[in-house]
């Protein structure tokens, strides 16, 4: 039997299992390519919990389950009732007696611990509004490829402080990457939130703030952004729209970055707003590599967790 | 090819038959554990009908099917509009013709009938108003675990004669078992009912009705309960509610059972309701590993119905 | 690596492909009724974007796929909101990314010719407003099954000439099959559509329009008719039953017919419109080897596109 591990958010993992998972997804991807579909996962059962809408989590996920021999079973707020039919430790009693692996999609943060802490077998946070480990793990393995190593790498993350760069940044101090943060005032990280996701920084890994995005990017070479206005912030939209409209990543933005930038994306990406088309649809971009990669980090997170 | 043969309720079997389909899960269950999961049904396809909200159905029949080496595919109202967009005579005849089993939870019980008397696959009933065979077979492979056999087992039903209650019935007048219904007047079962449930009674088998629910439990070394409001009874909650209070399942009543006695419930819950915490949360409750269980017996009958 | 192929109307196969995927598909079904299950797309995925409700479609590509040994993973509406939450460009070109083949029910026709133009895997389209071209696969498979040749065959199409008409006619040009229309004024097809669909029309092959039912299907082996109002039109509904009742296929309509006529429908069928149930329950129907035949011609289009 082995332990049960869930991963809530990258530091559940150290720096060591974070990059053997890495080159796990690393591995398997070019086995994949070579049209090589190992069934290291043959017939174990992956639960895939969904209380937000979702395409690259859930294809990803199952497509990759299926390529190594298992199954998925999708489960919606219709099917559950989490927290409302029944409590959430009953849920998770119940479902990770019958599953090999859950998958959680989640609005709240504390939804996905309260259920890892009952659950027996192992939990996958997919999104929560506090991380989103998942796509850090895809990130990071499209810019390896991208570059090659992590050496030479400089991020910028333009615009909302939000979950995915919570786990980007997450990423990149577990693997000694620089990285640089511009969000206008009152959308930033805390000191407090700082403090956590930088708790296993390794050597190489530095954190700046720049306001100013033309300036922030001057040494990027990954330029990553995300929608303004994430599921559930309607209401803010009008407000949101406002604020970011200067953190816009455009073909102008794209001129201050380094000569050999990318730009990256976790899509959904509304065109337009925090993106242009020019830079999207621009041969710098790599957002469809990016959504690829979820397929293949994730296959590397559940070899890991789940091969006999 | 095999015969056709349907599961509306646990009538449909022969009590040799149903002792068969009970050993078959609780070998595949001792296999499983071992973490032996052969597929003996390779390659199969389950299709399952939902008109209500399911959880531990769902994923026991589906996990169990994967383990099993087959598959399923969840139809739900939107999915088909049966008996509104096509006639149930006209799906049934074209989905039995793609798929090797059908898995029905319905709304009506003459639902289910009308399906299986034009299907060419076998119909199993997951869940109607009259009647839950599956939920009876796994509350009987937990009994049997708990007990080493059935001569000494005593259960008592506390609540509303529903459609669980039918069924455990059914199944412990098939088995020879004891058994003591307490429900308050107007939610009892009709003799004719009785009658039904009761005509393959084998020797050991004993049903009493008291009405006293701390008298009902006194030689019991089961307690069973189910939600006092169902789905689609709604609007009698409120009245429902009062009428079932003195058979809520509580430490007190707990205390008026057998010392070895334990708590059962087929989920989901109410907590507060039919079952305080204190009892649903003590040592003596087994739902956890009866709604496992759910997944081990329909294994069974799985096997027993589709294995060439 | 196979050239990348799409399946959007018949016209995308050349007569010889036709054959070859019909023939496919015969061979398959034929294993398949000795219980043989080839895993010839073993480990393959499929994604089916529905974004209208469906039955057969759903069941015999998902079943298909199963005893093909891959997968399916359904994407409904509130899973993507394609073209709203997120650019039909992005959706194909990540879902494509991570399946083997995309089959696509969509409203408008565009939408999947869009989503074809930016997939890296197969697209097949499960029904549009122009065309069904896996239906026409399964009725030529009935057809033959029916008359072993398609040498004396005479299709005539009653009632509304939409979506199904159009691949059923071009599959008869594509075959040589001779097939008569009748369709009420102002429900037929214009010559340029006509035009379009009998490219590839082949020696044997005769189309004629005959306004009069009871005429149209003098000289027919195969009797065709649709629904009246199909999913979108249901505001015309009132409008459209009254036109089409002379269109209606019943006991008088089928002795003008030849003494061999069987009568063919795609389902779901609204009794006591279109047809009645004296012809569809009929031993002249055919409606439940069509439906199965969805499944078994589906098969040999999968396997011609996607195996290795």
């Amino acid at each position: 039997m082995k332990k049960l591990r869930h991963v809530l958010t990258l530091s559940d993992l150290t720096v060591d299992e974070l990059k053997t998972v890495l080159k796990l997804g690393e591995d398997i991807k070019a086995e994949f390519k070579q049209g090589v579909r190992q069934k290291r996962l043959d017939g174990q059962v992956l639960g895939m919990i969904f209380e937000k809408m979702s395409l690259r989590t859930r294809v990803s996920f199952e497509a990759g389950m299926s390529h190594l021999g298992g199954s998925s079973m999708l489960l919606e707020e219709q099917h559950i009732g989490l927290g409302k039919r029944e409590s959430v430790k009953d849920v998770s009693r119940v479902l990770s007696s019958m599953v090999d692996c859950v998958v959680f999609r989640a609005k709240h943060h504390e939804t996905v611990a309260e259920f890892a802490s009952y659950s027996t077998a192992p939990v996958i946070n997919a999104l929560t509004d506090k991380s989103h480990p998942c796509q850090a793990l895809a990130d990071m393995l499209t810019i390896k490829e991208e570059f090659g190593s992590f050496d030479d790498v400089s991020i910028a993350w333009v615009g909302d402080s939000n979950n995915v760069a919570a786990s980007l940044i997450e990423a990149a101090a577990m693997l000694g990457v620089k990285i640089v943060v511009s969000s206008p005032e009152g959308y930033r990280f805390s000191q407090d939130e700082i403090k956590e996701l930088t708790q296993q920084r390794q050597p190489g890994f530095d954190l700046e703030f720049i306001d100013n995005p033309l300036e922030a990017v001057r040494d990027a070479n990954v330029i990553y952004t995300d929608v303004w206005v994430s599921m559930g912030q309607e209401s803010e939209e009008q407000k949101r729209l406002e604020i970011f409209k200067p953190y816009q990543v455009n073909a102008n933005l794209m001129a201050h970055a380094r000569r050999d930038a990318i730009f990256m994306h976790c899509l959904p990406a509304r065109r337009g707003l925090e993106v242009t088309d020019e830079v999207i649809d621009s041969p710098q971009s790599r957002i469809v590599e990016e959504a690829a990669n979820r397929m293949h980090a994730q296959k590397g997170l559940l070899v890991w967790l789940l091969e006999k």
